[in-house]
């Protein structure tokens, strides 16, 4: 039986700034991507998104990102391996004994913006997160961009890779994501944006936007929770899963 | 037999800028207590400063303060119990994941600065301290100034807790620490000190600034890492001990 | 004639996270006070939010804080008069030059937060804080609670104090206002709030929870800009004082 | 009559931590270049250096930095022009009002580390910076790395550019500095490297890694204040120059 994994970045609010909607989307979801206090999140943003989590029995996941509170994490910056090494123990570390104070268990690690950009690319840089997610738990499932160099890294060191799809993102043809300046990057019609999710688990491909087909293995899709329509889209794509018989799971469940 | 451990904060540096000599000193004690990220070190800092205290077999402790790197964790806040119990059990988990990384076992947690002074006197904040403690690993010792209220909230909180004397600091007939406004807060003949740390272990007391008698209870002797003599001070301290026949160790070990 | 200023805190977005309705509220008020980086804003914030005060006329302030990111600038700290001088010059400093950038003045200067709440209290860091003003511009007029110590080292600095007071909070008999515990502490019905601020305009005066007649200078009344309901209450006001005759204008220009 | 300035990065200290040796440096420079709290420096640390400077005569730049402590602002940074622009004016605005409250003058700016090198080679960013510092005060002079796109950008702005050089750096045949990771990349022999800046100064060229000349203009010296042997390097400089009839002094002074 086919299946899928519905992941959404979570914990995003800091102090006394809110961004996202998490209430709304942790219902709706299967995995959530918590911030870990470099990017975006504090240490009590992550304790009631973590205790949010475990009551609706979300898979829980670290979601370190770069020390860049300003840029929420997106700007890439030139840090060494050694450095992406240890802020990302550092920041599974921080949000692993929230979830273990709180009775839960941690499931995967997604690096954040310009972290797993950089790490799709950059193999010194892939591996580092890869060897920290391991030293920290072998166990850990790592989500990176589908077929990119993050997800190699994970199988380089023994950990589960978890392949990541976009609903709502066109591809090129070499696998990346279209970049956000040309038009046709973002799909809008979420109508259309489910029906590729179904494509992508069922078939293993996608249509590229230079209309090839692109072999793409689909474990787990990420839903942006801090867009207005996030609730809807999911509640799209949810449906369409249960037409197509595809199961709707945490990432590693299905596996043999 | 008497026993006492030596304890010293270690890791304060930060990106650039240097703080301490944890080089020469760790050879010199048996716990030390690693600033996790808040009122200093960084992830970097820490695996290097945990490495080196794994090489000379020191007891690691998390050393967690508050958000504040400007005022090194020594500027008072009004933070609420639940903060400081969320920012606590972040500091320890990085910490955690970075000596579990490096294959050693964390030891104890010991508050740092403007933290630790305030949970010293505030039964709220020092029972925060020790639940954060507990819920991460009820095995974790807890540092806490001798006689204070972090003391008896560790046990309040099942935890061993470990009593602070201080060797170079003056105490008031009530069992604080004289401020550093008076004359004879700090005492700077070193060979004084250590007699003062051998009374302490094997009497039970000390002479405070008012000549009395106080009952304190010394399982830990904090030594200043920052001090330019602080290598010096430990050498005397450990003569001081061997002469006396008072058995130097981590605390806890000794424990029945 | 009577005159009033109504003045709200502005640019407390950062970075991704937004904070307030700047561009609602901007045209119903006469001073804008501007975060200026340490508790709120971020340079691209500060910068957008003079150009909206520009637009529509609005008496520029600047707004300094703790540097206290995480506590939005409310946490109180132990700060010394030295550190409080240094941290207001260097604010009002980086919004002066980008008020002057864009073609501005910079009017007035109002602490934020515990910084406005200790400097109310402690003459001390009030007159810190009156220096500091006066050293960047003695035109410069400093906002500060109604008869408060920071209103009275403004005066000893020879500085313009415009004497602010609060709509929708209630007064204790010694001046302070009511603690948010109090259930009484806010008060809810905008249109009794309007009614307050007419008195105070008219008489100096102002009804306490004691129910006792309290002298209060009224140059400026506080809208809260985060509130939900911040434009309904700020055109409440507006409505009062038209009909009351009261002129509504940015500080210090009605003064002889 | 040939002339150069000896600038030197001061005031990079933080908090409780220390960086440089300022007081050893000020008497033998012309012209310090203040960090503005971003990258290095604090609100106390900066009136403190501006305080050292005034004292020694010496011509204070503001020396704007990435927002990015842990790196010491030596990471690049995908920022945008708009940005730049906006963080340029915020810290040249603080330490200008540290300067006109300490009654001296803001003679020019330096962008420090990453955001030096990126404006040196973009020239969106090298324009960013000029229009900043031409927005804040248009007789600030502008220093960049010799020839670079910042000393082109300022010139486009209407800036006195000041072209740097450095004494203890190799140079490529393209005129960027040679990088570090090349064994000749630095010049280890003071000796020499007094010779190199003679030779710049009074032949505006230089000898490139490659064995080509390479024509440079000299306005001024970049000193490295955090090396421990800073103030011997500078004073082989001071000699060198002095026997060679080159006047020193700051950027600016001399020319028509």
């Amino acid at each position: 039986m086919y299946q899928i994994d519905l992941n959404c970045d979570c914990g995003e609010s800091f102090g006394a700034y809110t961004i996202g909607n998490d209430e709304a989307v942790m219902p709706l979801i299967t995995s959530a991507n918590i911030a870990c206090g470099f990017h975006a999140g504090d240490p009590t943003v992550m304790r009631k998104t973590v205790q949010l989590a475990l009551q609706h029995g979300v898979a829980i996941g670290a979601h370190p990102g770069l020390a860049d509170l300003q840029g929420f994490g997106r700007r890439a910056m030139t840090v060494t391996p050694a450095e992406v090494y240890d802020l990302v123990i550092y920041q599974i570390g921080a949000l692993q004994a929230i979830v273990h104070a709180e009775g839960g268990q941690l499931h995967h690690v997604k690096p954040h913006g310009a972290l797993y950009n950089m790490a799709a690319q950059q193999p010194a840089l892939a591996d580092a997160i890869a060897q920290a997610v391991y030293r920290v738990n072998p166990t850990l499932k790592l989500y990176g961009l589908a077929n990119s160099e993050l997800t190699k890294a994970a199988e380089r060191s023994h950990l589960v890779a978890i392949h990541e799809v976009f609903a709502d993102r066109n591809y090129e043809q070499d696998g990346t994501l279209t970049p956000r300046q040309y038009d046709d990057a973002v799909i809008v019609d979420s109508q259309y944006a489910a029906q590729r999710v179904v494509q992508m688990v069922k078939t293993g491909t996608v249509v590229t936007r230079q209309q090839t087909l692109l072999p793409l293995r689909a474990d787990t899709v990420c839903i942006h929770g801090d867009s207005p329509h996030a609730a809807s889209l999911v509640q799209q794509l949810r449906d369409a899963c249960v037409q197509e018989n595809i199961r709707i799971g945490k990432s590693g469940s299905g596996q043999p």
